[in-house]
């Protein structure tokens, strides 16, 4: 169909923040637990849930034009496509996801080195199998159905290659990890004929860009406040750097407004030295998007 | 009581959705499982939860001078009282309500004319009567306790008359929309004498401007960019016509300030054209209300 | 460790409320249920959790350099502390706590002196013993271990010390209050050697002013309009004066842009004004902080 | 269709009880939330899920053959059907439902001739107007769409009728039970043409006796023990006297076995006089049925 | 570890039936969510908790002696390990699972042969491809990560090989079961080398004989019941004959006791005729397990 | 009031487990989150909810005339009452409490000498000073209001005195059991002046008898089956000898029926005997009690 793009969601652990993220940008999907079809309010979109792991597929396939899934899967399955951008969901809670390798926290080893002739449990199978495979080390990867970390901590293999955010979970287990593998954040993908579609290339691109600056805008706030026309050059030049302030003339006075963008992280520091050269009536609004 | 204004908020699917909206308005009314008595933080006003069914009876009889309810109650009970305007609540899950004809999904009946004879079941009895009574279909409609869906699937009844948004729930269980009988809205209603007296009106109407200026925000945003004189011109043709852009100077330069509020949809389109017309420091911020 | 802060978050009622305050101001704390520490994303700053009977304990012992706790429990363990400030969590739901005297709906107990000889129930044995000693009436005090209205109703003891908000459970259980003892609002403190450390001291202000910004900025709103250069005046003089509206010129026009800050309660009553006075253009829109 | 039975069971407060009650008595019903038939493991029976307030109308109708309903929804419809059997669910928390007028706690409302001219809200409308009509108050009904409590506490009305088992939901909000209208059971209901049909009535006797066989033993249990060949007059009398106790030699013994069925609370006062008069061994097992 | 048995059970669907096995068995395996190694109260047995997909492969290596786990996963896996017996779990929802071929419900495929060409996703790929192979129909067979309905539905795939009870989710999301590939029951399979050792053996038999005995009590219940001696022979016709009744002379009487185990189904059917042929005393008991 | 037994239930840990043993022994419990008094279908007994902590207390004062709750927190108020009985909830789960002395799992705390001029934080702050004290061992005890592992965690103090049953909550987090102080299990305590009264006495001790022999019945079985005539000794010997079997005659024939009463534990080793000593027909059923 011409004029109609077929975006992937990914499924499971990226499946709300990517709902919101749509949300944020402008768009409404709604994903119901009724149907497999997601709903979206754009006449020109169509949305199915996939799997993070088969993304690159139907993207390489066709079956979808783009899809957003974690840049491991991607590469995992090497599949064919363009990635147009990452999307790094950028939240406290949201590093980069870290492939890493396990084992039990009394084990001697120190490094993959040391798991010559060893059993490893992983999901990602072709990654870990190459990863040994260019460093020399003969081991034998098996593909774990879950529950992966259990598995060194059972006995039932030697080490593991997860996935982690913070390690809390492995080390709640008594594992430890031996070293990291990989690092993966979220990117976009786009088939290649679909990106050599001028109207698709321009669509996916509209939705790269507003996607992207609704992820600009998180923990990000705008600040405003009133000053006198001598402060201003001093109050400016304790604003972060990111964006210029905007500065306007106020009615019938020598006042000035002052308004800026920053971090929240840089409000903690900015704000007491606002005090201090005079600014006054500072309030702090919240963003949806910074472009 | 003189200058004191009765209210009733709908018990049930809106119930939710009218406490939000009037804490987006500025009326923190706070309902509790162990007291039938909503509060309100305005010395004006006592609130009661009333069924929707109900709402018209008890604002006809004064018992309470205004509420909100569904316009298909307020018909069903031909209720006599004021409207005084629609209270559309526009999220996208909030569709008018329609109230439809169902059919078993296999069966002939292709539109009333084909149910002469047949027994139905519905809520809404009186709606249903005068609508085939208005056709010459002679029918025999009875009232239905809920679970209205399970009985033509039952074979307990030929049809129903059942509410719907989005007819989903009604294709999952085998039926046919045969057509649709009636849309419905949240409506405001008033007593007649209250809508007299010169007060009371006029805490109405100051109900009725906040609420309303709140559903309005709902979706919307406010746009926020710096431009070069000579562009503005061309970006503010781009921006949606819904009020005029607010264009101020800014300090010691010959850019401007340009702000504007827009739906969310309109903005997944300006943003694009924007960036191209040269407008820097792009911020997009939520708005509560919107008069 | 010089430059890292201790702070105790006060486990409990006032835990959520604490964290949410926290992110208000610019700090994101993370409490796991898999850890006793929470997490706190500024390096000069660990946080504890600790239970507000205990909060001033560990202040004046320099356990933690400052902390946040409901002044009752302060002053029950009469904590050798400094105050650096209240606390008013001021949404409508977090009215003073208040102990109060409760005594069975059917007693006869009109006041304190009405209790010569009986036994009372309270968690705040010492405040509570101080109390009936300074006015001379003999009374058995003693410790409950929580559920301790379920002690006056079942008749294992006569009155009971409580703390409540809205005096609803009370009521509720079919009690009464006799009177109340004391209200509470949380306080701010620090470790007098922690107060005395200039460092420690500007870590605790800057703490300060930003937590209570946010609570400022609560049930606050920012109101934008446009209005014709004739009316600035009498649309200012019907904005709150809780600080001066800012006021400035629109581009090629005799029109002014005013802005202004209030209440959402204010607004109720404001907006219908504006209309009445020639605004235009009026949104509202929500804010973070209000220094 | 011959041979086949459609059967109905209460949706509400009666379905899990009822479906719980088949169970023991040998038959698997199955409730999906997925489909509003429910199954059941006898192919000469189907069921329906009907709300007790339809169950009359649609035996009455032929629509089911028999089925399970409160006798006050029978009655209120006055539906011209069989009633099979009391079906008295026995367990402590299931006491009959009284159907009481109530009144608010202050009101002068001492009994029903107190009521003439008033409005009274309840869900039975038609038992309600014939109880007053037939003790000459004039009294204004009018149908409640549930919440009943909430009308006479929030005075849309002046008193109700409506369903309690222990009234402890009308002490707690504050109401008072002016006196009890009607006590109601469910009921086993048939309709009179199925009842007229050999097989069918078999088929209705058949699950009759079961599900009271079910019923009958709850809280009901079996105490078995051994005891000396003179001992066991004295036991056996002690022993309560709803069944003969079954009473058989030992093997190389002058030592019998005796047997019983007794209740729980029976169990209570029985033990100890069984081990004083010399009774040994003594276990207590449980029942699933007793006929 | 000589005389200590490792034993795997399995993760997911059967893993609360199993344990709830065990525990009818006489054994106490607990699960805790801050473990992975469950616990078991034998002190020659340790326990595992091992995906179904997984088992055949560690009970061949000997990581584990023995488990239980669907058929279906063990032969996918081809793993070379002694089948010891089914273990039916016979609770009506515990019907065999099936795993049938489905297609879109309006598409045209009526059997595997239409198939040819097409591209089939399913989690058994091994069986899968073993089937259409030994057919000679050329298909694409690729894994699918979950959610595999949803792949057929969403057009990712012609057709899936998926495992069902009822077939009512595959009804539910509109597609049609085309065939039946194959059936599947639990089974305990067993090392061949702790097959061969007398010990294991011996454990492995009697966990094997408990477990059974404790399925084949699932729906049975004993009934005893007293009567004339005349009666002996009538009565114990009627009894179901799988196993011989246990009549035993009462004291001081001609009546006879008699006692017999029946599935409850069958109680349906011969209480009624029990009555008839003057049965008295008739009771019903529940049992744990049958051997 | 003459013949009347007020009953403490215990609320909190064992508040499920004995309405539970209650319900086995004949008593209806009903606790209701409207109501703190809890019902009981005696009409010679009251119940009421009491904190463990505050078991003695009341019983002591006669506020109750008996109740359970665990032997440490009736030793550590030193109440002057009647310890009737231990009742020890047997169930696996239900191992006796043990206060133990924890450290942070990388301390070098070998023992209780090994904390002279530590802080202390337990809840059993007479006992724990008592401990220390009879070692001559000075410490700082303190009262701690819960989360007591964190404060030790936090290094709040140098060690606590806590309650655990397996142990495992200490371990997660990283803590260390120095050694134990303490073991308590529940108790059956009574008021000395109830004690001596007959009439209360002997109800209190129905109670003690009915609720002993609920528990003694937990785990446990009876066991039923045939064996020929020849075969009875060797069966009866492979029996438990807790109580004799019992062994009665079959009718016409030469076979005897064998019963007898077991723990669940004690079938797993039995049953596999018994088939090889001929054995038939061997059932098992579920008991309440054991006398």
């Amino acid at each position: 169909m011409s004029n109609m793009l077929k975006f992937g969601i990914p499924k499971g652990s990226l499946e709300n923040a990517t709902v919101e993220l749509f949300k944020k940008s402008g768009w409404q999907v709604s994903i119901s637990s009724r149907s497999y079809f997601p709903g979206i309010d754009d006449s020109e979109m169509t949305c199915k849930l996939i799997r993070p792991q088969e993304m690159g597929r139907y993207v390489e396939r066709a079956t979808i034009d783009a899809g957003i899934a974690g840049r491991d899967w991607v590469s995992e399955n090497q599949s064919d496509v363009v990635e147009v951008c990452e999307m790094v969901y950028s939240k406290v809670s949201r590093r980069p996801a870290r492939w890493v390798l396990v084992a039990n926290g009394d084990s001697n080893v120190k490094g993959p080195e040391d798991l010559a002739g060893a059993t490893i449990a992983t999901e990602l199978v072709g990654f870990t199998k190459r990863y040994f495979s260019e460093r020399n080390i003969p081991v034998n990867v098996e593909f774990s159905w879950g529950a992966t970390e259990a598995k060194v901590v059972d006995g039932l293999c030697d080490a593991i290659v997860e996935v982690t955010e913070t390690g809390s979970t492995i080390k709640a287990n008594g594992l430890r990890i031996v070293c990291e593998l990989m690092e993966s954040v979220p990117v976009l993908i786009a088939n290649k004929a679909s990106w050599a579609d001028p109207w698709k290339r321009e669509k996916i691109e509209q939705i790269a860009t507003l996607l992207k600056s609704s992820l600009a805008a998180e923990n990000m706030v705008g600040l405003k406040m009133n000053a006198p026309g001598d402060k201003v050059e001093a109050i400016t030049s304790v604003l972060p750097s990111l964006k210029n302030a905007t500065v306007s003339h106020l009615y019938n006075s020598d006042w000035l407004s002052i308004e800026s963008v920053m971090s929240e992280k840089e409000v903690r520091r900015v704000i007491p030295e606002l005090i201090k050269l005079g600014a006054e009536g500072i309030i702090e609004y919240p963003l949806n998007k910074i472009i």
